[in-house]
Parts: structure tokens; C-alpha cells; sequence
């Protein structure tokens, strides 16, 4: 932590802010630049905010200079982490690609979907049972009987499952039904009680990056997860919020490089949501396996213009036959596999 | 709901786009243009979506031109909605300013608090037991101990009390409490399921922007509390996310006169987590004031350096009581009182 | 300027940056934490880059610890300046409304907006000869013609006038047509060589805030100008891009009090462009002054619906005199006058 | 265009309307539906615009249905344009990747690069003379004799050259240099006088995006050098400006499919100034080429460690060769070369 003064401190003002520093049971150092005094606080540095500091009269600002995350840092664990799905790894050199309907509908439609999924050659399937949908008057999932509907259908193809988890109280039901990797969405990455539950089981976790998340956010998030014991975590980019209107969300692949070198923990990302027209799915998705992602999760519906939502943004089963074949000459072009 | 047409639709395209609207029991209006066709869909909007039009061939694009939201739109309510806190106004002529610390320590300090908070002018009170914070390693509130301090304190100068709910399995301790008017934090804006329940009780809402919600999605969340039942709900802005690095958030003064416009319900502003500088809070307060806000919510502390969390950005009860002072002088000039 | 060693940081990497300090003629200081080693060069700051030091091997960043603005910064002024345009003073107690139409249209409207704006009070008039319009095919400005109209019409009534100069060339019609305050434009902030050239010349210069321009490069940009020798710069607010697509761009009222704090240079605000939208004006206005602005810069047409351009965001004459006398009450309230 | 009367609009208001309407020589459809009347005006969008009916007594909104740009549309032009720079053609099958050092600094420096760059197997050479820095006291390019050097060095190796032009008045030299592609940089996106220059020109000109430019804009600031007669323009993504922090600026690689459609214009990224790292590069060069882009500018440095500009994100010979190689197995995988 270092704490930088303001040009006209005075000793006393030093000296108030060194004896906060003992006090917390650090050591200092000080450097007396030509403009600045910059006093080094020496010791586990997450102790100390810079809250405790900035208040003080004489500080101009202070600021940490090692991360916050722990357990998800790459520092902590220099090789990457493989999370088991069921038999199916993630974060491996062979890219996974989750496919599924934007929303479980009716048996029929699953059990298709489910046929479609294993035809393409994904070996995960995704599928919301519960939707977060902007208004409170359009379909929001079939719910329980939706996860039960995707359980069904799944097991017959022998698909390990991936659905959304959105309220506290639905754990045990989803434990239940035993959905094989935990997805918490956009919205709630900074649902930090939800996250604190989801740390306390044994289920891998996706753990999709907020709309308007920083890098180091979405890590502290994963650390909330991680922290209660469960370190199963995928993240997963779904596009950021920013000026462009258009198109839905901007996909920020530099996260890509960016969270490989500051955590082991396995990275996907969702190209559906992120551009939100199935007609730019193709482009993002073999961009973001030439950029290094351990995996896709993308929308694939029997008949997407009779979606029950999103319809948009799902590509058909033929679609998803076409990327597969192009995505597999990407991953061979890095040395990959899917 | 209208649905543009490509240059290059063909009338069978045009002809399936009219089939769809009128299945979904609508008529139609078409315009030919010099080139484009635009079709309009004629009926209750809210049965259509942009979604069932977007995938099919020949379409541009498609979009509603009602808003979505109804019973918070001023289009359903003329008239300005005044909410009622114990017996305390807010959405009048009188403007509210709630102010207390940003978490409960203790009884002490909470005791001290309320009698300054008292002493200001201010007759609400806010303070944080549960608080959501970035990093799992710091003080996470404290708790429902920390509730019942509040409570107590409060109840000693006949002070409402605003307090965070994060989690829908804290929403009985709540009543328990009585807390007079529970706030929806920003990570929690579009969090549906603890939207859904506190539309289903009968205590006033204070829903906090989220930090890249648009003003669209925030009247939309609104709209999940007040489809329950609960129509007593008071909008916050609190700052919001954008490129620059100079301060946490920009506040969106803007938001005051339009949400004015959309919505029949009171508007409040956060100027504290906005800057997030105690010294940027008087330019921000007295800003919302003149631009029309109902109340404030500023962070107090009795003693800002020693605050437990966000000491940086808590008034002392003297700063306070001269910011009191100013933004009286701003009401009068507006024709309001504080 | 500090630089972080990360914690694998050898030795030998260690000597290379002490080294290469020294090689530019500083002094070191090293301090060693827990975690990481801070080395912070010691010396005149701006001959040092973050460039030079972080692709060496072992630095995890560095950083600058003083502001790169100079001549701008209330370090090295603290009092306020006061710019002077032919006798009105901006940046002193009384603030200055600037009004005016968007574009010069014709003689007679601009005699007409003249005589307009000495009524309403407001003791300068802005007005545009040459427009930046994004599309090419729209009304580009009435250009040279446009500005003897304007200068024509503001002699009439003793008025000082502000217009923006979008091209170095125009500079010398500028001068002799003796404009008053010279605009440079949102899009134009980072046009470096027009910066340069204004800095050159002994004439008032208004710097609009790019789009997404951060507080630090719009004082850079500033800087730009006072290195030249020319110090009357007066920064103008005029509403940043964001996520937000409910109004134009959303005013960053919260630079107010943050540029009376790095600089003594007066602050504007331009809520014409800001919200785009002529009912948006009055709360944006009046939130500018009771925020501290020095100024706004406010647009306002004879007969806006007939404007040539921007007509939506154009105040009428009535409206700007009720303004007017609801800013001067805002105005005492705070100490000031208009 | 559409005009959306407010649900109070009376009959007078939407005579009014349908007047100006048909005032502008264009015919009128009159939707009447179930909240809301639509009005339609029939005819060249270009001649109207939304500033002309916003304001009306009535009208809650109005917009174009068109798209306003024309030349560069796809809509004017389906087949991909091909640009040749002196026979080298940029759009085609072949993707072009152009390096160079950011800044010319000796002729033996820049002799050097150009031996490295054609070594790598790029075929065109970048590299700045002029140098929009954000600070004043920082080295600004070395102007003319750089551009000599420049030319110098790449006639040697037959490469032709790409560098940014910041200032109309510079244009006659660029023109005696014959610099063989103009780059106008990301500051000068809107600068509209330098984009009215060079439409003026017979010479391909590289038009990179504003850093928060939308597509909307950028494209019409193609049509401002398309317009003045000027079709040889290529459009170059260098990341947009977000929240995000970690990273310089936000790679948009959805522009890629977005401008194929909207488009006949090639389409390239700069992903060394979008990330800011040298690290950085290959995956987002991968991924760039992944999705779609017409060719790569990638700074590149014989020593990176003492470029005089921006050296941490040059690439060193060794790492450009290697990456060409990687790109390479990419552009095959999608049915492409290099």
C-alpha cells in the first residue's frame, strides 16, 4: 500500500499517517521526492484500504499495489485449473461447446434440442428454466417443471446440464435435480449472498462477467465463491455495456488474455447474448477460440423463429453444424482441439 | 408495434409478417415508401416483441413505440405520487434529506448519530447492516445485530429508519424490525425475485439505479414491484458507470427531469457513493436540489475518519448541518422548503 | 513516479530500472514489502514515461504520482483566474450566461436574437458560423458570411461574441473579424495542432470537453494551449457519452467541483447539447450554478421551431427570461449574482 | 421517416404535422393504432429530420427508417470493394497485415524496420511522423524529415507507406512524399475538414474509429470523404473507450461483422493500440482475423525497449514472425491467405 501526500503536508500530517500504519502493525517507508512524499506501508497489505487513508488531511490519494483476489489469482496457482464436468473437462487444451435453447419450452422440445446438441458434436448443453427478463409481464421460464423437463431430456443423450440460478432458495431444488454446472448470470455477479451460497457446495460454477464489471470486480466476485471452499469456476464473457447502440452488447474479447494471465481458472464466453442477432454468432465465436477461450456457450434452438424468447439470437441445429466444422480448423490453427 | 421492412423484402415476406400480427390478433397498417415498407402493427402492444419479427426473412428491424412500463409511467398516474414514510412526505413540496452512516457499528455511535442526524433538520435516517462489498475480505455489516441497534436508536428520536435488504431471506427480519422504507441496493436493481417480494408487502421501496441501467431498465424493475401490488416505491440515482477515472461514478442530473416526465413516483439522489469524495457531496447535493430532486440520501458519520467502511465519503454532523443550511436557500429559490 | 516490481522480480531486473533511473539523472528509493518491491524515482517527473518502464522484464506497472498539467493546475496557482472578454469578467462572483442561436442564419434573425439576449440580461451571445454536423449532407454553417452577420448584429448591441473555429485556417478570418471568445468544439479537443495555434494568439479560448474525454487529457488539452503562452482558457462542460440512450449525452456535473480543485481556470456549462432537448435546459442550468459553474452557455432562437438546425434544443426568447430570473435566485443562494 | 404522436396529440397537432410533411414535397401515411398514431412520411428521407418534428406541439418522437450514409452503404454497392495501394489490394481474399515502428525515429532505425517487416512477409509499412500525443511536454513525431526518412526506408524494400495525417495543412507535403495510404487517426474521426480534404484526393485513405465513435457516426464520416468524390476508404477499428480499466481500450471485433453488412468498404483492426500491451497483440490479432478482417496494423519496433514512443506495445521481429506464422494457419482455416 502506498500513500502519496499532498505537496503541502506538513510533518505532523506524516507522522499521523505512519503512526496509522504502525498501528495496523505495518512497517513504513518514506520517500521524499522532489514534489511528493510517497510513505510505503509494509505488510500484508489487505489490512489496510484506502479509505483509512484518503480522509486524512495532508493525503492526496493512496492506493493498494497488490490485487485483492487470492484464491483465483494466477500468483496463488501458476498452472491452469481443468474443472471435471461430469467427466467433461474445461480448461484443457479440448474446447468445450455448450449449446442449447435460450429457454427450456416443452419436453418435445428439449428432447429435440437435446438430440440436436449430441449430433453437432457438444458434449454440455445449457437451457434456462428460469429467465431474468427486463419486464415483469413477458415469459419468465418454466421453472421447476422447465429444470425438470432439461434433466429429462438431457439424460437421455447422458449431457451433463448448465442452467441459471437466479434466488438463493432455488439451491436445494437445483441440487436435486443435480444440474451438473451452476451458471449465475449478468445480473447477478454482485448478488453476493447468492454467490456466498454457490461457494459453500461441491458443483462447478460459471460465473458470468456484469454488464458494466471491471476485470478486478468480476475476480473479487470469484473470490466470494471461492472463498467459502468451492474454487469450480468458469468465467464467462457475455458482452459489456457501452455507448455502441448497434448491436446489444460490445464482446470484449481482450478479457480473454487479460484473465488467463491473472487467474488459472478457466475462461468461456457466450456470443449469443453479446451480439444478440444469431447472424453475428459465427464471427464472435471463432474469434473468441483464436483468442484463447476454453469454451462456448451458445443458443441453438430446433425452429428459433418459434422460440419462446430470444429468437433472435438462437442459431438453428444447421448452424450449429457449420460452426462446429469451422471452429474445429480454428482450434487446430492454435494447436486446440473441440 | 411497427416492423420495417429490408429494400429487398418480397410480398410474400411482407405477407408472412402481416399473418404473424394478425394470429397474435392485431390489425395491420401498411406504408409503402420510397424505400422502405413499414408495417405497423395495430393493438395492445404488449403482446408483440421485437423478437418475434427480428428473425424472419425481409425484416430490417422491428421496434415497440409505447413504452413499456405502465402503472410507474406518468401516462397511467398524471399526477405526482406523494409517498408516505410514518407520517414524513416525500415526493411534495417538501424536499427530505435522509441522512445517517454508511453501516452500524455500534449503539453507541448509531445513538450519537440519530441525535445529529435530529439535530440537522433531517427527520429520516439511514445505515447499513448488511453491505455489499466488493472484496470478501472486508467487513461485510453487522447484520441483524446491527438492525436491532438501528432500531433502537432511531425509535429513541422517533427517526423512520432506511436500511439495505439484500436478501430475500432477510425480507421477515425486516418487518420484524419495521423498518419504514427498504432500499434496493444497485447490484441488486434487476435482481427479480427480491423485486417480486417486496412488491408483495405493503412498506415504501427506495430502488437504486443500477450503475449501467438505463432509464428504460430502471422503470422497468420499478414496474416488477409495483405489478405486485406495492406501488409505493421512490427512485435513487447514485451515480453511474462511464469512462472516467477521476471520481467513482458520474451523477446523472439529467435523469431528475426525465424520470419527472416518465414516471408519476419521487426521485431521490445519492450524492455520497456518487463523487465518492465527502468533499464532492455539497456541489452534488445542492445540484439535485435545484434540478427538481424530492430528497437526498447522504452518508453522515459522527466522526468520518474512524468510520468503519467509506470513511472517505461520510459529511461530519457539522458539515452537515451547514450543507442543511445551503440547501434550504436552493428549495427556497425554487420555490420548495427543506 | 513509482514503478512495481512484481513479487518473481529478480535482482538483476531490480538493477536494470535503478539503472536506467539513474541514466536519466534521478535519485532511487527502494522500499521492500511483503509482497512487492516499489521503487520510486526521485526528480522532475515529466522526463519519465510509464513507457519506459513497463516492457522491462520483472516491472508489473508503474506510474506517474504528480499530474502532467502544469500551467493549468491550481498547484502551481491556487487563486482563481478571472478571463476577461472585453470587460465582462468570467470566473469571478458574478456568472455569465452566453446565449444565443445555434447556427447564424440570417441578419435579420440574428439582429432579432441580438436585441433578444440583452433583454433577457445575459451580457455575451454565441452563435455558429461553421458547423461540425455528422452528416455531410445537412446544413453545414453560413460559414464566413455567417460570421460578419453575427459580428454585425452583436456590434448593434455592444455584445462580446463566441463562435466556434473548427479549421487553423480560418483562424486569420477569426481575428479579423475580432471574435471575442473563441470556441474550440467537442469533436475538436484533441486536434492538437488547431490547440497549438490558439495557444499562439492573445484571444479568450472556450475548450469544449470531448465526448469521452477524462478530467486528466481535458486539462492536458488545456495545457496544450497555456504552453503556447496563451492562459485565458475557460473549460466548457457540454455532457458525456455514455450507456444512457434516453437523452443525448448526460452532463457531468460532477467535473464542476473537481475542476475548482485541479485548476483556477473558470468552469462553463452547455445544457443545450448536453441533453438535447430544449424542456431538459432549465434543471440542467440551474443544477450547473448551484453545482459552481462560472457560466453557461445556453442556446436559445427567435422562433426555435424554425431554427435551420438543433432546433429542438433551442430555448425560446420567453423562456429564456423566466430562466434568467429562476438562475439569479439560485444564484444569491449560493452568494453569487448573474 | 416516422412521426409518433403522444397519445393527447389532437386532431389540430396532427394536421400540423402532416402539413410539414407535405410542406417538403412528401406524401403522408396515417396509422391510427390502439395508443398511439403513427405518421409516415413518404419520400427522400434525406430532406428530413427529426429536429424538424421533435419540437412540434404533440409529437413525442421522430425518426429516420433509412440509413444515411448512401456511398458507402452495401445497400448502394453489394460486392465488396477491393482497394488497391499501389498493387497491393486490402478487402480481397488475401488479408494484408501492415507493421511498423509507432513513431519514425533515425533512418537507420527505420531501414532496419523495413528489412524486418518485408523479412515477416507484410507487404505494406506503417510508422508516424506526426504524433498526437495527449501532453504537450512529450515527444510530438519528427514532422517532415521524419516522413522523408520514411519514404526513404520503404522505397528501399518497395513497401508502400500508411501515416497519419493530423493537419490540413500538411496534406500538399504527404502528397510531394506520394505516401501511398493517409491515415486519419482516432482524434481527427470527426474532424470534417481534414475528412473534406482528403475526399478531395485521389489516394486510399485509412479511416480509424473515434474512441467513442458508434458505427452510425463512423460510417458517415466515411461518407464525408466518399462524398467529395474519394471512394478508396478503409475502415480501421482500434478499440473504443469503456468502463474498463485493466486494459487500455476495449477491442470491438462485432464491428467486423457489423461493417461486412452495413458496408462494401474493407474492414482492418489495430490491435496494438486497442490493448496497449505488447502481450496483448496475438490473440487479438488472432481473434481479429477470426472474425472476419481485411488486414491487421501492428506496431512493431527492431528494439522495442528503446522506441521513443509508445514501446510497450511494439512487437519485436521475433514475435511479429511468429504471429505472422500463427496468422497465417487462421486466414486457412477461414478460407483465406496472408
Amino acid at each position: 500500500m502506498i500513500i502519496v501526500m499532498k505537496k503541502t503536508a506538513t510533518e505532523e500530517q506524516i507522522d499521523s499517517v505512519t503512526e496509522k500504519i504502525k498501528a495496523a502493525g505495518h512497517d513504513t517507508n518514506i520517500s521524499r521526492g522532489t514534489n511528493r512524499i510517497v510513505i510505503g506501508a509494509i505488510g500484508d497489505e489487505s489490512k489496510l484500504t484506502p479509505e483509512m487513508f484518503d480522509p486524512m488531511p495532508g493525503v492526496e490519494f493512496s492506493m493498494h499495489i497488490v490485487k485483492q483476489y487470492k484464491i483465483v489469482s494466477r500468483e496463488s496457482h501458476t498452472t491452469n485449473s481443468i474443472i471435471d464436468i461430469r467427466g467433461i473437462p474445461i480448461g484443457g487444451k479440448q474446447i468445450q461447446v455448450i449449446a442449447g435453447p435460450c429457454s427450456v419450452e416443452t419436453q418435445a422440445q428439449m428432447d429435440l434440442a437435446a438430440q440436436q446438441v449430441v449430433a453437432s458434436g457438444c458434449r454440455l448443453m445449457r437451457g434456462g428454466a428460469f429467465k431474468p427478463r427486463t419486464s415483469p409481464y413477458t415469459f419468465q421460464g418454466t421453472g421447476v417443471d422447465g429444470l425438470k423437463i432439461f434433466r429429462t431430456a438431457a439424460d437421455k443423450y447422458h449431457l451433463p446440464i448448465v442452467t441459471e440460478l437466479m434466488d438463493v432458495r432455488m439451491l436445494d431444488t437445483f441440487l436435486e435435480q443435480d444440474v451438473d454446472l451452476i451458471q449465475i448470470g449478468t445480473r447477478n455477479m454482485q448478488n453476493f449472498d447468492l454467490l456466498k451460497e454457490v461457494g459453500r457446495i461441491n458443483k462447478p460454477v460459471i460465473l458470468k462477467r456484469g454488464l458494466s464489471a471491471t476485470i478486478a470486480e468480476w475476480l473479487m466476485a470469484a473470490e466470494y465463491i471461492a472463498a467459502g471452499g468451492n474454487h469450480q469456476i468458469i468465467f464467462c464473457e457475455r458482452g459489456i455495456r457501452t455507448f455502441e447502440t448497434a448491436y446489444r452488447n460490445v464482446l470484449d474479447i481482450t478479457c480473454i488474455p487479460v484473465l488467463k494471465r491473472e487467474t488459472h481458472l478457466p475462461v468461456i464466453i457466450d456470443p449469443s447474448h453479446a451480439g444478440g442477432k444469431s447472424w453475428m454468432v459465427p464471427a464472435l465465436a471463432r474469434a473468441a477460440i483464436a483468442a484463447g477461450a476454453d469454451g462456448l456457450l451458445i443458443e441453438m434452438h430446433p425452429n428459433p423463429c418459434e422460440a419462446w424468447c430470444d429468437s433472435d439470437q438462437a442459431l438453428s441445429p444447421q448452424e450449429l453444424n457449420q460452426l462446429m466444422e469451422s471452429l474445429n480448423d480454428i482450434a487446430r490453427a492454435i494447436g486446440r482441439s473441440i
